[in-house]
């Protein structure tokens, strides 16, 4: 397949007129074509006009077409072979068995989704049956179900160009809720995106749904962005990225007539706690996974580990040194884009200029455009107090050890926090009371707490949680990986007193869905349905 | 016992120091004593740090507990016996058997989140065992629960003295969530408020829980609450009332630094449909139970139906007729408060200038103060299509028949509206096929659909919906009223690998709460655990 730079306005390739973008290979600062020509305000209207025309048909699809829907957006995304793996390498500078292994993932997620809808929990059947004899007054017959929102707009990560893009977790679950998507693509691989746009354009045109169902736009700046936003046809927005792009998406969604959920992913530091017990046995290990953890993808994760706090003692000494002795014999990286190295570029330097932290080790330098070199950095506790841009995040293998007095300053480090994807603790027996200790705080701080492991690596599972307080993500009561994630697009509704024949399948009387209801209070069983 | 005109932090009554709030006898514009001095920006702090400390143990309490704190709360308004009835009748003019039932719902209510708190299923526990075998990576052990967001601020509602107000259901829901609850009490009912409050305050000691969990603050105008709403350690709140105030909530809370969730139950004229057979076999029948719900408790509800939506014909003439006779024959009744009677003349006000708003019938006169005369309109769809002026909420006994000249016009209708928290449907057999085609626009609508029924009396019960979308409520993936609100309240927290000594008691392998959990994607049968 030949790349067109087009959009796709449901099943139609669209040629926009505004500034183009143009991706651009980073590993050598060269342009890649084809160019992209920005959308138009009317082409986002365009899309979310047929979004719109798509939403009352769609959503009430039978859930095994639905699911089956999913399913060939993965047969679809596979079927892409080598060609989506080269141009997303080209694009982002990403290691071939890196892409390989989240185009895996990418799949795996939608199947996992289908999986999800067929079950049907997530349609919360609540049925409170009539009880005309009660006083002092009667009953009527109550049943709730769960509905989608409505049209989404997904924007793209930069550092998910398949698992977190066009038909990434966001774009999964919103799909899989009944909700039509319109995807803004990231800038910096809009070839790997129109790939998997024509690849889930065709999976809507085989499972023979609603055009409207799939939209993919591009657009250079913000402009895009906040049309689609703006839309009072688009009733949710998926989001990962920056906290200034989030933000922005946010108050955007709240100036609207009708205030809109945005979710975005947005910024964090995934502090490491690192106990002495476990310190003292097994330091060196815990430097070495350390460090393959920071400068795992270029550092460049949500989770990745950017905060290290730990009680000063000969073994976090012994920590550090080994640490950093490895930073420094970490090879240089290819980022993702010339944007986010020169970030980087920007957040390390101003930390190797800060007064109060000091670089521990800095990493190889490297011989081609966009190369992160790792750092590691190291504070003390009430200098990481006493000035909250130590808790910024620099995105790429960075990061930075707190060194605490007691325990006592260690939680007040952990307060000082501000909202985080991820909490990870490292113990032996010896220190499991004070991690005790420590759990309340930390689960007030972050969505998915650690023992023993490192934070990056996200399961796609029904457990997981890729969330936490703010500005981990604007809105802490979800998560944006796993099957949960299907919940941040759908409302309840109740039918009072329907009759059989206009109750949706999901609510009628003979439970055609086989679903486990909530029925008078008591969850069914499995062999009553 | 005495009222004292204090606020209470925690287990100890302070008298405010800002303008006070004294209740009005609505009846005879007499004001109450005693006088209730607001709280000043120190007396909220202290609540919200007495919240905070409170969080972390209370939030643990076993679900035994915390339900028989539930439990303790109803106990103790129910033995406030006659007084708590007589204050709020005097200081909301409602009639006696009204309140009386409203303390038997609130009392329910309370007991039916016991029972919701006790069975654990809005814990939503996920477990996905390790895979420590699997290829290319093994999966680590995760585990998920709902953990409360933390202190809730709760603003009393005006129309509902207790069942929306001090121990009303944002309260109940919270606290039932594990989150500790401060109340702003309506101004209204200071009265009635604070022989709630102090009940609640003794349940919580009986239960022997921190007394941060429960305070009661007073104020005039919005300083209190915005204080409130700001206060870094408040992270949710919960309102009933009007659109501009809860506006205002939402505005504050998200310029917060760390924004957080309003649920704000705001505004809805709640549509009711009448299709031809129905009005043709029995309009007098609709007209009457029409009027009844249109009047009943001067019309001072969320869910009073404020606009009827049918096709012109003779029957609709008639039902038009008759329910103009009835409408002309009610009685005045006396409103909640002056202000309350002052918007709703306005309101009412506007209408009988608005050219082409029609007056069908106007009730009786009332003859002692703030009496609300019931009022019937009519208009044509047209002129309701032409100004949003004619779907603005008239708090009281007004309702607006907009004809329509056909199908089409009914359908533009009803896709012109807002968002309502309820839409109505009157119909026969031969009407079920047009209902049908509208379900979808109704469900994009409204949070619940009723059939040949009317919208007031909202039952507390799992599959009830109180909530819908903008401007009905600021988040429509919720519900105020019925089990599912202690859901807005919670966010997923994901343990992954965590020793068993360490995971709370609803992700122990063992499983002592005795779940049904999502144990590797299968619901467990009740024999399993």
């Amino acid at each position: 397949m030949t790349l067109t730079g087009q959009m796709l306005i449901g099943q139609h390739a669209i040629t926009g007129t505004r500034e183009a973008i143009r991706a651009i290979d980073p590993a050598t600062d060269k342009p890649l074509d084809p160019a992209y020509p920005g959308g138009t305000d009317e082409h986002v209207k365009q899309a979310c006009a047929l979004a719109w025309a798509a939403f009352d048909s769609y959503r009430e699809t039978p859930l095994a077409t639905r699911a089956h829907f999913l399913e060939a957006m993965a047969d679809e995304i596979e079927a892409l072979g080598d060609e989506l793996i080269e141009r997303a390498v080209a694009e982002t500078g990403l290691p071939r068995p890196r892409i390989q292994g989240e185009r895996g993932r990418t799949c795996q997620q939608l199947r996992t989704f289908a999986r999800t809808v067929r079950a049907g929990e997530w349609l919360d059947v609540r049925v409170d049956t009539a009880l005309p004899e009660r006083q002092p007054q009667p009953r009527p017959d109550l049943r709730q179900r769960q509905i989608p929102l409505g049209p989404v707009a997904v924007f793209g990560a930069s550092n998910f160009p398949l698992a977190f893009s066009v038909a990434g977790g966001d774009t999964a679950s919103a799909l899989a809720a009944g909700c039509p998507v319109i995807v803004k693509a990231h800038g910096a691989h809009p070839g790997t995106s129109e790939l998997v746009g024509r690849a889930v354009a065709r999976a809507v045109k085989k499972c023979g749904l609603h055009e409207g169902v799939f939209s993919l736009l591009f657009g250079s700046g913000r402009e895009v962005g906040i049309a689609l936003v703006t839309d009072s046809r688009i009733k949710a927005v998926g989001f990962t990225g920056s906290r200034s792009g989030g933000s922005a998406l946010c108050k955007a969604a709240q100036a609207r007539p009708e205030p809109i959920p945005v979710y975005a992913e947005m910024s964090s530091i995934n502090p490491v706690l690192l106990f002495p017990a476990a310190l003292h046995s097994r330091g060196e290990t815990l430097a070495q996974g350390f460090v393959t953890s920071l400068t795992q993808g270029a550092g460049q994760f949500c989770t990745n580990p950017g905060l290290v706090i730990a009680r000063q003692s000969p073994a976090l000494a012994r920590f550090i040194k080994t640490a950093a002795d490895l930073v420094q014999r970490s090879p240089a990286q290819t980022m993702l884009t010339p944007g986010i190295f020169n970030a980087y570029e920007a957040g390390v330097g101003a930390l190797l200029e800060h007064a109060r932290a000091k670089a521990a080790a800095i990493g190889l330098r490297g011989e081609t455009p966009n190369q992160c070199q790792a750092h590691l950095f190291v504070t003390q506790a009430q200098d990481f107090l006493a000035d909250p841009a130590l808790q910024a995040e620099m995105f790429g293998a960075a990061s930075l050890v707190v060194q605490c007095a007691d325990d006592n300053e260690i939680r007040q480090v952990i307060e000082h926090l501000e909202g985080q994807l991820t909490a990870t603790l490292h113990l032996d027996d010896a220190d499991l009371d004070s991690a005790r200790t420590l759990l309340p705080v930390l689960e007030r701080k972050a969505g998915r707490l650690l023992i023993n492991g490192w934070p990056t690596g996200v399961e796609v599972s029904d457990a997981m949680v890729h969330g936490g307080p703010f500005p981990a993500t604007s809105d802490s009561r979800t998560t944006s990986v796993g099957t949960a994630a299907i919940l941040r697009f759908l409302r309840p509704v109740c039918y009072q007193d329907f009759p059989d024949t206009l109750l949706p399948a999901a609510l009628k009387h003979s439970n055609p869905l086989q679903l486990r209801r909530l029925l008078d209070g008591q969850r069914e069983a499995q062999d009553n349905v």
